[in-house]
């Protein structure tokens, strides 16, 4: 049983709950998020031509820019579903809105978990109306942030103080993590007041550089949702610190994703300098974070650097990536350099993959693009958890 | 200790030799396939933008369009190597065209193994002058097929005729597979008279319908080669009836790398129609056989039926995919259509999915194009093999 942890601090005006409604074991697997003062919201979604139902629904709700509550299961991602799906991630948030006497507009849907099976219904008509609104507490994020896990070994949260206000943010994702834009469950929650029209932007930037930055095993999510409230209870804050806290939460949350990353036991941290651009050194560094050979080398602390080589060349449409000008180092071990092998001394380098953090540097020699992306390694854990997991 | 294969026919004129020289273990680890007379030749190679120091020779050998012997060592792939890696390719291919009495640049040299260690020239100097010739015999394909072998568990080879004709193919692969334009190594040798011209563009849509529809891990080798010769002492054949053995024998070789895949228990077969293309087809078959929650669910023979769905959906470029229109089976049973889950009878589902042979059928619904690839599944003892494989 996992302790839900305390955040430092809390943003003003947030309360939530979590239960167990029993949709598949005795775990959590519901929880409200409710803004006592209506908030304006940005969002950013999966790419999937199959995206899920409350995908659907929450990008439509959130065109207006606000938002009040969010409603979140775990354990069936309500995908595949069909007119049905769609009718009964509207019918929860109808719910959910009457109970806490809001617009359904403003209430915004979440499901994570098993594809292709119809919601268990009347788990959610016993669980809202009647008996949602008093189970709402101030200070139990942390428990929102464990509901919302699926294969995830531990919640995942963090708040940080800009100004008066503060910044919280939970967030879910072990597997099925390539995103291509938006990625697996974020929630972010502020009190500084912030118009919907700089919310925005200034959450793709944030999600473009934290959570697009993250693999664990190159498949793309059904339900990948980042969702940002601002209710502006606290005020006006300085924007260019606020952007600053947003980026550093959603890196922190990324990274914490990346080492719990399903049956991984090392996190892996990329960064490709010296690239064309920073969309060649994104490719690049995806292309080794993503190769199952580099993830297995570095699970076994095996210092097989070709490997390296191999996921670079790959990229063949870089055709100006030349190999006499690729510089690769594990740690500040440089394996290769000038076109030929670097002999780094194999007992440091052995020691330094052992590690649980490992940093690889590719330096391409081209001009001034760079990124950094985050990963893990591939296990026989990985496999054992995937192949077994609706049966 | 693997028995080499007997293949049922071979064609004329093609002399063989395997051996171990000690690159790494007792294994046989050298081959040499000589053609008494000189032969038509073209191939394919790897993409890589760190190719091997081989592929960048036989590169340039093969803008003739002649070739008369192919040298080829296990255990060490020379590459990564820079100038001393291609002098060394060289000064193997001159050694073996001296002993020959051939031309050193009807001369092909291929390597496989590991990335980033210069080649044991002294084993080649104390294999090759003086030794080679005569060792050479007849009708010991099966054992080259042996020598070039890696972490493969079975030799790949296969003969068919073609009128008065023989084509052999010889083939290597377990892991680092996504080919792209060409792949591992391959090498097919026929008696039948066929114009360099027209070789060329023959092998390309035979490696095109046949190696590159092949993924056992997304990894792009650097030495992906395939070579065909055509010596002409069994004189002209009837070229459809010539290009049709040379796609047989090419997809029954890549189907075998497929089946015997890194810890591979598995063949999968993904089959994709009415695409808008046949480009498209590609795609979206690529994107389920490589994706590592639909192989561990394979392997798991775990009915998940939604990782199919995740993974057309994470081809978010196809705009004209639409969950509605999308028909999924395994096998003969329909698991997704109309845009709703088809509740296939789950156990037949299960034991369909026990068997060594998964088939999966995707429909787009958009027009004509269709593709067939290959993979495996995703097993712990893949993860096993490449976490320990240099050290």
């Amino acid at each position: 049983m996992t302790i839900a942890p305390t955040l430092p601090f809390y943003p003003q005006g947030y309360l939530s709950m979590a239960a167990n409604i029993g949709i598949k074991d005795a775990t959590l697997d519901f929880t409200v998020i409710y803004s006592t003062a209506r908030a304006t919201a940005a969002g950013t979604f999966t790419q999937s031509l199959f995206c899920g139902a409350p995908v659907t629904v929450g990008r439509e709700r959130l065109v207006d820019g606000y938002a009040q509550a969010l409603v979140i299961n775990s354990k069936n991602a309500n995908v595949a579903t069909g007119q049905q799906g769609i009718e009964n991630a509207g019918e929860i948030t109808s719910m959910v809105a009457a109970e806490l006497g809001i617009a359904p507009e403003d209430v915004l849907p979440s499901s994570t978990g098993v594809i292709g099976v119809q919601l268990p219904m009347e788990k959610f008509r016993q669980a809202i109306p009647g008996r949602l609104r008093a189970q709402l507490r101030p200070q139990e994020l942390g428990l929102a942030a464990q509901a919302i896990m699926t294969t995830d070994t531990h919640p995942k949260c963090m708040a940080v103080r800009v100004g008066n206000a503060v910044l919280a943010g939970i967030a879910k994702g072990a597997a099925m993590i390539e995103p291509n834009m938006a990625t697996m469950l974020a929630f972010l929650l502020t009190d500084a007041a912030i118009p919907a029209a700089t919310l925005r932007p200034m959450l793709k930037r944030a999600v473009d550089a934290s959570f697009n930055m993250l693999s664990i095993d190159t498949d793309t999510s059904t339900s990948d949702t980042v969702i940002v409230l601002a209710n502006g209870l606290a005020g006006e804050v300085d924007l260019p610190a606020f952007e600053k806290a947003l980026n550093d939460v959603c890196v922190y949350l990324a990274k914490e994703i990346a080492g719990d990353g399903e049956g991984a036991t090392k996190r892996i941290e990329v960064t490709v300098t010296s690239a064309r651009d920073a969309q060649q050194a994104k490719r690049v560094a995806k292309a080794i974070v993503n190769s199952p050979l580099v993830k297995t080398a570095v699970h076994g602390a095996d210092p097989n650097w070709g490997r390296l080589a191999m996921a670079i060349g790959k990229c063949h449409e870089e055709t100006d990536i030349h190999p006499e000008r690729v510089r690769m180092a594990f740690g500040d071990l440089c394996v290769f350099a000038k076109g030929e092998p670097q002999n780094a001394d194999l007992q440091r380098l052995t020691t330094y993959l052992k590690g649980k953090e490992i940093s690889i540097s590719i330096d391409l020699g081209i001009r001034d693009g760079c990124a950094t992306v985050w990963g893990c390694d591939l296990t026989a854990e990985y496999v054992h958890l995937n192949a077994d997991y609706t049966t």
